[in-house]
């Protein structure tokens, strides 16, 4: 067997030889980059040998490496084979978001979880110690001011019988979730959970040693009433009754992936005593069952910020139905907890210097922390981000084209590495990007002039062509297509993206004029989110939807939301953090700010904005 | 219009010449004990005739009524027609129970009941104000504690809007029950619910103006699981479905109950937004679904003992879902919060002297206050006085002989005024005392020997006989009965009599044992519950049932467990109250009292207790 090191965590898996630096790595949970499973068609799978002998350069090496690179002992972990011991170095992250390169290990906070055991050995009762069975169960726990619970006190008489009045009783502050029979103190479960628009999470932990037992994902069951919030407000503001379907969908797809969990890893659901939420404010009025009718309209009235706690069995969750289920504080109606979550992860109050933060989706949530202040927006990006309402839009799945490179000709990366059918929002910023750089389309967004376009290469002009009354660019030919139809990016599209881009740009903008800074002044970018881990970030900021930083300041964080869920889970400080944080967020309502419209317009052009 | 004053309340009915006393009465709201409803038959509404002229004597009353009674003014208020202006007075309770005389008027409490209402005109929400719906309201609120309340969050959207922002909030201390569109401040309605094992009753009370808006009752439907509480209990230990059906039955009987009092006061039951509860312990756990299995063997111990809040919705009981419902404390295994209710109707912790109450019935509850202390007791009386396990026993209903009286003869009432059928508990009580008197059967009970036989008068011997190897006493002739067959009392019947009042005779000295007191040293007695409501006091002494006090001395004071509640529901005081009366009452175990059996069998005996 190999040892195989990882820096900077110091993690060692063991594995034969012949296996690659991406299969040891999943071993040891070390998490790498990687969107084609080891396919060696995405890249993005780049680490660094720093001891060891550099294997053979494959082609795929040579497809994604520079030669300097490649001297520098960087490698792609699925093209590496290990043959001896070797140490590795994956990406590294500044010290901030460091705890977001490994999801499997333990986060960095002191495990403190709200649910605690107890182990109590009652004296049995007699003619003489009549004390009925929840006074008896009382007197024996640390607080006095434990309140009645009915499901607890109703299954008392037969839990201090089965377990001869050695019952370990289950805490959470002044609340009784649980008494069962005999000494269960080492099994003590929690869920993370996230609660996205499109995909829903659910991270089992264990709360004695803070680590994630299983994690499993669903596509949001309520998608079938559209994929945007606004679709899923309009279809609650129908009614009682709708809104109900939409919380019962949802709780519905989470207890799928809950008993899923629990039977993988042999745990009784009734021994997941809490779960942290976290989502957009839309997502968690839904999963709370709570109207989020005005959420749409202008003045934008949520019908709650703070954080909420409740009981499982009330919202019909599957974990112990007297447990604790605490959705995490939003900040505004178009910035909810899980942007909290993400902030709670970066550690946004103890950032040094001036730190953006932004989330990239149909809602772009922007956090900009600096001078002891943290401001928030949310930018109405549209759906172009998503592939919505562009011609060969599609969803980040296979066959979606999620990198461009436009030199002599298109050159074109492709998820699961089949014969593309569509771009994703990281293929179509990529595509812009690189045609902006070629000269393809113009700082207004506009296609060349015939004029323009002799100076472009021969192949590139060539796809070129004016349909009906506009310009299309052909990013693929029909005969390399999967459908055999060629994908063309039209004018309406690159309209779309720079109204995208344009929004998000707007909002960076106004809150660096809220906190009286410059654009030049942001000494780092963290993205959040699977759209920020897959974006390329020359080509972000080469339409200008990112300000122009060295790309190392440019950080891809991953699912931070439901790190901070995790966080949250483990540890009342960090649950008390996110209140604070929540409170201190100032949020900025950019409808209600007159230079939007300027700055929007701005916005609209591309081209690296400094 | 007459006008008719009645003592000592002083209330006065105004009523048309031509009416009774009784008609009058009720007009009024004042309570004459009536069984019969004003047929004549039960001879239990006597009240005395003040000024007015009397009318002449009718054949009922001279069949009820003593010459010396008629003098003194005494007459039935069923029978006098009222024809000009009189004052009549009604039987006189003490002080301390004066509240009792009247059902439907109102308490003397201190109406300040749990649910407050406040009024709030808020601010519309704009761009510049996105103040969640939640925290505007949490805003404009006394209390700056009041805890997020999932159901009312989710209705506020709506209701805001609704109430152009003018809403009425409804609070119950720190917890909010519903927030409702515009000015609701004058509709406030609680429910007094008193659960007993044989009937469930409900009062709608007024909680602005503290006045019962209309009462109902029915069987408890858990009695086709038997008639006692240890059949009860039996069927909930068979397992949690078998709990969950008591549950849901004794629920489903109130729903149905208060679902008819609000369609005939035209309310909605969203407009309860508290009820009070009262029951024996075993009642109360089936209510509230907990298992209540331990409390049938020795040591006898209960799932809960203090009082108990919970949610409507939990219960399923259909007031408002956010609704508390309050389950007044027990005090143990066999002496409920229904005895709780009964002591803070009389103000036990008030009353002078020494004061013995008795809640007969299959277990009486026994309490005994005087010198600083309250002493509680349960004695297991068996199902006597229910008409069980008596050959010819029945319940208190139409056909049952309720009153007895033999002199040459058997003379015989019958609730109803119908053929006899059966005996009930306060009939065979009365039975026995007067064959007691007449010599039929000895002090032991044992049925008079053919020497003792000749004393009898002739009629009376004729009754006696011997049916195969024991003498029985006919008490009704076949040709008289409904069913044609000889109502007869049994030697077995006797000695099922004798178990049930010795059983109480027994845990009456036993508390006066514990206090160091002889039983002469007990200066009233209340008689609490349907049962004391009609049994012949003369009786109950002349058995042994009761001590022997002068009769104006005991009292019986009806439903005095629904008052307690209704007291309770009303005001917090009287709710603290009711906590305090439960902590400062010492329980006496019986089966612990080594005395117990000793004291059991010298109470076997029949004949006046001095």
């Amino acid at each position: 067997m190999l040892n195989i090191t990882f820096l900077p965590s110091g993690k060692v898996a063991q594995v034969p030889a012949g296996q690659s630096i991406l299969q040891a790595a999943i071993s040891a949970g070390v998490q790498v980059i990687s969107t084609c499973g080891g396919k060696g068609t995405c890249g993005k799978c780049r680490v660094q040998i720093t001891t060891g002998t550099p294997s053979q350069m494959t082609e795929i090496e040579k497809k994604f490496l520079k030669v300097s690179e490649w001297e520098a002992g960087w490698t792609l972990a699925c093209q590496h084979i290990l043959r001896e011991d070797t140490t590795v170095r994956v990406q590294e992250l500044t010290d901030a978001i460091k705890r977001k390169t490994d999801f499997a290990g333990k986060l960095p906070v002191k495990i403190k979880p709200s649910v605690k055991k107890f182990l109590l050995n009652l004296a049995k009762p007699s003619v003489e110690d009549q004390t009925p069975d929840w006074e008896r169960l009382m007197a024996a726990l640390p607080s006095s001011k434990i309140s009645f619970n009915r499901t607890v006190a109703a299954s008392l008489p037969q839990v201090f019988r089965k377990g001869g009045f050695q019952v370990t009783a289950v805490l959470a502050g002044e609340r009784i979730l649980a008494v069962e029979p005999g000494d269960t103190t080492q099994v003590c479960y929690g869920a993370a959970i996230d609660v996205g628009t499109t995909t829903v999470v659910v991270y089992l932990m264990d709360l004695n040693t803070g680590t994630v037992i299983k994690s499993g994902a669903l596509t949001n069951p309520q998608q079938v009433f559209g994929a945007d919030v606004i679709s899923r407000i309009t279809h609650a503001a129908k009614g009682p009754d709708q809104l109900r379907e939409l919380q019962e969908r949802v709780v519905r797809g989470l207890n799928k992936i809950i008993a899923g969990l629990c039977q993988e890893s042999e745990i009784n659901k009734e021994e997941i005593y809490t779960a942290v939420v976290v989502g957009n404010t839309t997502m968690a009025h839904l999963f709370l069952g709570i109207d989020p009718t005005f959420l749409a309209p202008s003045p934008f009235i949520p019908a709650f910020r703070a954080a909420v706690e409740v009981q499982a069995g009330e919202l019909g969750l599957e974990i112990l139905r007297s447990g604790t289920v605490r959705v995490l504080p939003n900040i505004a109606g178009y910035v909810g907890s899980d942007t909290v979550g993400v902030m709670l992860a970066v550690e946004a109050d103890m950032l040094a210097g001036i730190n953006l933060i932004v989330d990239i989706g149909t809602n772009g949530e922007i956090v900009l922390c600096g001078k002891e202040r943290m401001l928030t927006c949310s930018a109405a990006a549209g759906p172009a981000f998503e592939g919505a309402e562009i011609k060969f839009g599609m969803r980040a799945a296979a066959g979606a084209v999620e990198g461009v490179r436009i030199a002599e000709d298109v050159q074109l990366e492709v998820i699961g590495g089949t014969k593309p059918q569509g771009l994703c929002g990281s293929g179509l910023i990529d595509a812009i990007a690189e045609m902006h750089k070629a000269g393809v389309i113009g700082r207004t967004g506009r296609f060349a002039s015939e004029n323009e376009q002799e100076k472009l290469p021969v192949l590139i002009r060539q796809r070129l062509r004016k349909s009906e009354r506009a310009y299309e660019f052909v990013l693929v030919w029909g005969k390399d297509s999967a459908t055999g139809e060629d994908i063309v990016l039209t004018q309406k599209d690159i309209r779309e993206m720079q109204l995208a881009k344009g929004a998000i740009m707007a909002g960076i903008r106004i809150l660096c004029r809220e906190m009286g800074i410059e654009l030049q002044e942001i000494e780092q970018i963290l993205l959040a989110g699977a759209f920020g881990n897959y974006i390329r970030k020359e080509s972000a900021v080469e339409i200008g939807l990112l300000p122009s930083l060295p790309l190392e300041k440019i950080l891809s964080i991953g699912n931070a939301a439901g790190d901070g869920a995790k966080m949250a889970l483990l540890s009342l400080e960090e649950r008390k953090r996110a209140d604070e944080l929540s409170k201190r967020a100032e949020h900025v309502e950019l409808s209600s700010k007159k230079e939007f419209q300027q700055e929007f317009l701005k916005g609209l052009d591309f081209g690296i904005v400094q």
